[in-house]
């Protein structure tokens, strides 16, 4: 196991570095010391937020780019030594109205990269942000890096080749890659603008709102989370692990939880906000997953991590980030 | 079961339709009686060839056209009753050096004819020519549709996720389609021009040259081979079976050969060429899968297919086919 401290002076960059987990991993870098640029292309309706490294504005470096222009990243790679990528479009819904352009973010831009690396820093480890979402509906729970990669929607797709991508240019052109299979992040610094993006920033927004809630059906699906210091806890990980190069490994929480019982917890924690049941959208009910929660032993076991906030006290420090700043998310 | 006169009258569209397999389909679906339409871009080095609808082209109609040109294809696919979708970058080695090429051709041409099918034909029915190439080197063998989809190369990337649209179209927006995962194909009508889209017409024509065939390592891997014919008839089949709407299936062989054994076969069935065992080079021997074969018992439960030329008469058809126009070939 290696420490943390090894990212003391390393070059890291990080794709999509305005965005919700890239500006969190910003942070924690600049801690522990590392020399930190940050690339986002801050499209509108993206998680790209510059209110996400208030106070880190002299500590890091900031280059707006679109990860999928060649010249730009054939240039930005040179001299990194980690990159965690994780420039992309996240919204499901979004895919299935613009199938083209999320093709382009995902597939198109993570080639871009990729060929940056392979013909300008072949040295560089990459570390990849998959999701959890490609193995569509699942066959049994919890769901392992043994189960069928099955997508339910374009997103899903674009984002399963992503990953494989990194993968072949792992184990082809020796670019050290690994990617993290993440399940629901959530925390500070998420988008908050709409809520095409998943349900839970949306939810804290509501809630900090002090408005109605809506849980389509009854609620009852389990799911897992992981708060985004973990989550970068994970990244970190990743990033000083050579024994994951190659891999694409679930990284997920330790107890699922309801959608109901989430929302029940999330309004008891912020004091405010209330809750409807109402019948599913049928464009929601389409891509829909059910209950579906991580097994996180592989990636524990090979690099230690285990998720250590719980789920109230991630949510009481996401409700008071926000309370202060709501005006820079909405 | 439904009967192959059930094509007599039916518009029919075929992508890469002066390829290989799809002009070999072109040719039985006019004499089943459908109305057939080709699109082709004879892109060169690809294996649109002319010369594959000889004595045709009075009752088909070709019409040359880039599926990636969406206001082409949102034309195109008005009326058609079965599309047959197999246009297509297939060379695993040039995905290798030009993936985003690989990328436009095998992802966004699918997103594209799909887009077309949702927006300007949502009744159609969709078969996309996917390959038992996605699964990568496999765990077990036989290759079942249990197997993880983990492919080796960009070309295999990109063919998973033009698979998974056509899922999805399926389950989403109810564009009836299915996918088949296709073994190696043999037989007339394949390019033989260049030896970048797998080895079997490369040696074919070596072997009607008279020259020396290289096969890498000591040739003891296995693989399934289908007659072009029988890939036709699983093509025909799957058109008609809406059982397999959602589903991608393999097509294989019933007997695995060994490099080793097919080759000289190959040389006994022709009475020219000869065989000689060389070091695998580096460049092919990182994508290369070693033995691998596919259970096809799921495709012939739901749709009674079987294959029905054997190897040697398959070997002596394709060399009889060639014999007197090689020069449109080579």
């Amino acid at each position: 196991m290696t420490s943390l401290d090894d990212y003391r002076g390393r070059r890291v960059l990080i794709t999509g570095g305005l965005g919700f987990i890239g500006s969190n991993l910003a942070h924690r870098l600049v801690a522990l010391g590392a020399d930190v640029l940050l690339v986002d292309s801050l499209i509108p309706d993206y998680g790209g937020n510059l209110e996400n490294i208030a106070g880190l504005e002299s500590r890091v470096r900031v280059n707006i780019a679109d990860v999928r222009q060649a010249s730009t990243m054939n240039y930005l790679v040179q001299g990194q030594d980690v990159i965690f990528n994780l420039a992309g479009q996240v919204s499901h819904i979004d895919s299935m109205r613009d199938p083209h352009t999320d093709l382009d973010i995902n597939c198109r831009s993570q080639l871009t990269i990729l060929e940056a690396c392979r013909h300008h820093n072949p040295g560089v480890k990459v570390v990849y942000a998959s999701t959890r979402q490609i193995y569509g509906r699942p066959d049994s729970l919890p769901v392992t890096e043994q189960h069928l990669v099955r997508p339910t929607d374009i997103n899903g797709i674009n984002k399963a080749a992503g990953e494989y991508y990194h993968l072949v240019y792992n184990n082809v052109f020796g670019v050290k890659a690994c990617a993290l299979r993440l399940t629901n992040i959530y925390g500070p610094r998420q988008l908050l603008r709409h809520n095409r993006q998943g349900f839970i920033g949306w939810f804290v927004r509501l809630i900090l709102e002090d408005q109605e809630l809506q849980v389509f059906g009854d609620g009852s699906q389990l799911r897992d989370f992981v708060f985004v210091d973990d989550a970068v806890e994970a990244f970190l990980a990743a990033g000083l692990s050579d024994a994951m190069n190659g891999e694409a490994l679930n990284v997920g929480g330790d107890t699922p939880i309801s959608h109901r019982d989430l929302v029940e917890r999330m309004i008891a924690v912020a004091g405010t906000g209330r809750v409807r049941y109402v019948e599913w959208p049928a464009e929601k009910k389409a891509i829909d997953i059910g209950s579906i929660y991580s097994d996180a032993s592989h990636f524990s076991a090979v690099t230690g991590w285990t998720p250590r906030v719980a789920l109230d006290e991630g949510l009481r420090r996401t409700f008071e980030y926000y309370r202060s700043r709501l005006v820079h998310y909405v």
